[in-house]
């Protein structure tokens, strides 16, 4: 029931931060608490300093550290303190300020206890239609999520289903109960809101021009922020996949967004408006319609439009998560618009936390693209749950923490943070330190050769979104296809093909075009070509996807025989072990089906003569 | 709520039998009743005759008809006359007995109500995990059983989800209700049991050999019959698809079912077991396992070992209900066990109750090729459910109506069966009955030509079972491929190839094994063939491919067109055309879809110029 007290994450060598459970805010102005690195003992002075708010400074002393800051920038300062010291990591210097405003947890989390997407057991808060949970265990998700900068956590599923529209209801006492539990973090409460609920409630209509509509989410927000008065904001998922949405009464997703921004205005809300909507009933016969299209052909013309307190979040590629995309043009164009960055921890597509997929080198390359002119949040999909260990995968931990970092400084450096996990997580000698950072560096483009090489995507089962079906979603209507046949395989999203390139300022645009200058990783995402198309090194595209193929479960199985000698606790090795058997059997299972595949539609043989299965 | 009972299915025109509602079973040993057949009067006297058993005889009389017969007899043969003379078919002739002694409905309902496979609604008679139903409604559906002649109604899924164990437990008394309600009727109750059950009652094992278990067995069995003595027997689905069996002790299937048949034996129970066992975790890797060896395989070696009472149920084919399969080889190969052929009214695979799909062909087919040697027993799984209809779509009564037909008699025509179901449900003028009993008929092969053309089955979307992905199943581990490429497409199964053609008698085995003299509709289910191969008729495969998918589409949307016309009753109409809508699309979709499948792979392009998408 409560083993998950003994699966610290990387909590494990994290002393209680000031005051003791900090069960309430720190009220005192000034604090003092002794620290133990090593057997090393600091004292650390707090000095509260709200003019820095959710900033710090740390400042050496001759006992220890003085750590000023805001409310909980104090705290911050010292989590930021004890992982530097922890992890022998520089001290942070001078004042720190977060980069990103809001620093959102998105969880999607049904009151019936289910997780959609979720691997790593049911919802730690709801069960049974209503909250059902340990207050202890909540603090605890508090102190995870404060320690590594968090600010805000999305309670529900973007899907909203009955009864989650109580929360705004009558479960609003729960809610300010559990918002209660985390506030001592500094992580403020959000909440998933239906676009239809007014319906619910004797209205015919929830079109946001309809005053009606208006006045009964002014009135729901009224009573919400009442209740809560620091409730972070509302997230909404609105004509996306049959979820109800501004469009069934004509009106835009400006009119639609700022009709709820307004209502919760008053309050300081941010109103977090998905972009995540295209035609999820198209049909595979139609070349024109391209699903990575969708979001920016929607978007764009409304920028300017929306409200300042809405918050456009955008996934970080244009489909949905994938193990390689090229950036959303959406966060490249909009100039006029808050926007927020879109991550999912959860490991839908990348082997659901059996499989090892580190991110922060993805996160790297995608912050690199972006740029920082204009985005000032980012959201991150949960990889959290009721199991013992958190995350599933214990090293699976690595992504929530690691986001954290990031989402404060998005100039981190991957293999810092990594590290930085790994020392806070295990007690190893340099050398297996050495080894577990390796191969979490390395283990998302392993992943990459044998399930997404070259940029082809959605090779995966339909639905469960494990495992390989190259041809599974190839006549769904989900817009996913990857249209293999005898001679070529991928799409063309040149202007010849889809146009969906031209989305790009033009430096990018130029590159994508051309499959010379397209990257390699991307080149059957933005290009069709044939199987005997010749790659930069020489080889041809079959043989680079059959190469991918072997050398990356070559690899899988070369990192689970590293990270077998690893020691561990027990826990974990047992479970890490469990779950690198399935990962290199889905890894064969991918090197396998992928090759047979593309030999039977090619006809051609490998250069190396290994082994392809008719 | 009660919808149902304007829904009669072919029962619209079916006076109540004797006397009046039959709630009692038939004590008198003579009766008269006045029945009224288009406005004329018979009057019918009812002798009862109890060495006739389930036999009866129609005698015309000076004022209507005797019908002399055994107690459950007697009620058969007023059905038929009634149906005889609604229908104005020929009255049946001397003594009739039904040909096949146990006429079996195999219901797949789980106790939380919903059905497994099901495609017409919830459960009648399960919900919230107990019994739940209006009693005139199970009077209804034993009336519906009982005018064609179906004598045993199994009321769980084989896949004894709990708590239907409880069945068997404190649940026995509401059993006994249930089965008194179908009593009257001549149908008698099955039950599906768990070939785990004694684990749940302390014992650490199932094991058959185990004298606890045969006498936890022996003490069920008693307790059950006690409670209702008339019950037919236990139905069992072990070892298969994940369910426990006597393997998992090393015993023989001969074992475990024996261990079970002697426990019931003494109350004249028969002990049904299924052989639908195979390696449901095959490697697509391999291609020497053959899913269709594999129950033949098994129980060959079997032959002769099993009890009296035990009745081996065997799937028409050898795969699972595909549209079109060969006959089981072990229906023709076992001499020495009772066996019972296995249907399947559900529509799983053929457009589940949508599209329109009537299998008296199809059985006809299959009873032709199995001829009437050993097996004395028949079993379909069901079709109904919850819907006002019972069957979804209001056609599909037809199947359940024609198979009480062909279990009384195997050698019933098609198209009589189907025009007696046209004649009993709908008062139609004669050009309107050709219409309907004409496409009614051909719904199979125009079915077929779509989804199954040449016998290549499985390609179906996984799990659902509704609609196209030819590849959806390639890499999985059900044991179901196609194995297409860009040459050619099939499987051996040959002596070349897997020798699961070798389990057929001679005559059948030799004209099976060369493709020449191969039925064209069993191509590419023996034979793996390539694209260019040319069929007798001097077309190429492909080309017999792209032709039938086309024509296919084609008949279908002929056939709406025509059924359209009919003059139905108003709900009937409606539900008739909006599910032939669907399957307006659902045949738009197979034809593009499996046409662009192997234009991909062959390249060949059709001769005839028509669309196929790239």
């Amino acid at each position: 029931m409560d083993g998950w007290k003994k699966r610290l994450a990387w909590l494990r060598v994290l002393p209680e931060p000031v005051p003791a459970d900090r069960d309430t805010p720190l009220k005192t102005a000034e604090f003092e608490k002794e620290l133990f690195f090593g057997g090393r003992k600091e004292t650390v002075r707090l000095l509260k300093d709200d003019a820095l708010g959710e900033g710090y400074e740390i400042l050496p002393t001759d006992l220890g550290y003085d750590v000023r800051g805001g409310e909980t920038g104090v705290l911050y300062g010292v989590y930021a303190l004890i992982r530097a010291l922890t992890a022998a990591s520089a001290l942070p210097r001078g004042v720190r300020k977060p980069y990103y405003d809001l620093r959102m947890l998105d969880s999607w989390d049904n009151m019936d206890g289910t997780v959609e997407r979720g691997y790593a057991g049911r919802s730690i808060w709801f069960e049974g239609n209503a909250f059902a949970y340990d207050p202890a265990r909540i603090r605890q998700l508090g102190r995870m999520l404060g320690s590594v900068g968090i600010n805000a956590l999305c309670l529900n599923n973007v899907n909203v289903h009955q009864p989650a529209q109580r929360l705004l209801e009558d479960l609003l006492p729960k809610v300010r109960e559990f918002a209660a539990l985390l506030r001592p973090f500094g992580v403020r409460i959000m909440l998933s809101v239906d676009f239809s609920q007014p319906m619910q409630h004797g209205l015919d209509t929830a079109d946001p021009l309809d005053e009606r509509v208006q006045g009964w989410w002014r009135e729901t927000a009224k009573r919400v922020w009442e209740a809560i008065p620091d409730l972070a904001g509302f997230l909404v998922k609105a004509d996306s996949e049959h979820r109800p949405g501004p469009n069934t009464y004509g009106r835009t997703h400006a009119e639609g967004a700022n009709m709820l921004a307004r209502a919760i205005a008053p309050y300081g809300g941010k109103l977090v408006w998905r972009a995540f909507v295209y035609n999820c009933m198209q049909d595979w016969r139609d070349t024109k319609t391209d699903r990575p299209r969708a979001a920016y052909d929607l978007y764009m013309p409304l920028d300017g439009q929306f409200d300042g307190n809405v918050i456009l979040q955008i996934k970080h590629g244009p489909y949905d998560f994938q193990i390689r995309e090229p950036l959303s043009p959406l966060l490249l164009g909009m100039k006029k618009t808050s926007l927020a960055l879109e991550l999912q921890l959860a490991q839908e597509y990348p082997g659901q936390q059996i499989d090892l997929y580190a991110m922060p080198p993805m996160w790297r390359e995608i912050l690199d693209e972006m740029g920082k002119e204009k985005v000032r949040a980012v959201a991150a999909v949960s990889n959290l749950g009721r199991d013992d260990c958190w995350t599933g995968h214990p090293f699976a931990a690595l992504n929530l923490f690691s986001y954290g970092l990031f989402s404060w400084d998005p100039d981190s450096e991957a293999e810092e943070t990594v590290r930085q996990w790994v020392r806070m997580t295990y007690a190893l000698e340099k050398g297996q330190e050495d080894t577990l950072t390796e191969w979490l560096l390395r283990s998302r483009s392993i992943y990459e050769k044998y399930a997404a090489s070259l940029g082809l995507c959605w090779m995966i089962t339909p639905n469960s979104h494990y495992g390989p079906n190259p041809y599974g979603y190839e006549f769904q209507a989900w817009g996913t296809y990857i249209r293999a046949d005898r001679n070529a395989v991928g799409i063309d999203r040149t202007e010849k093909g889809t146009g969906y390139v031209s989305q790009y300022p033009e430096k990018l645009r130029e590159m994508y075009a051309r499959p010379e200058t397209c990257p390699d990783g991307l080149k059957l995402f933005f290009h069709r070509l044939p199987y005997d198309y010749r790659m930069r090194d020489g080889r041809t595209l079959i043989q680079r996807l059959y190469d991918d193929h072997f050398e990356g479960a070559e690899e899988a199985r070369a990192m689970a025989e590293a990270l077998k000698t690893l020691e561990l606790p027990e826990a974990d090795k047992r479970e890490m072990l469990e779950r690198m058997d399935k990962q290199l059997l889905n890894a064969r299972e991918w090197r396998d089906v992928v090759n047979t595949f593309f030999h039977r539609f090619s006809g051609a043989e490998d250069e190396q003569g290994r082994k392809i299965y008719d």
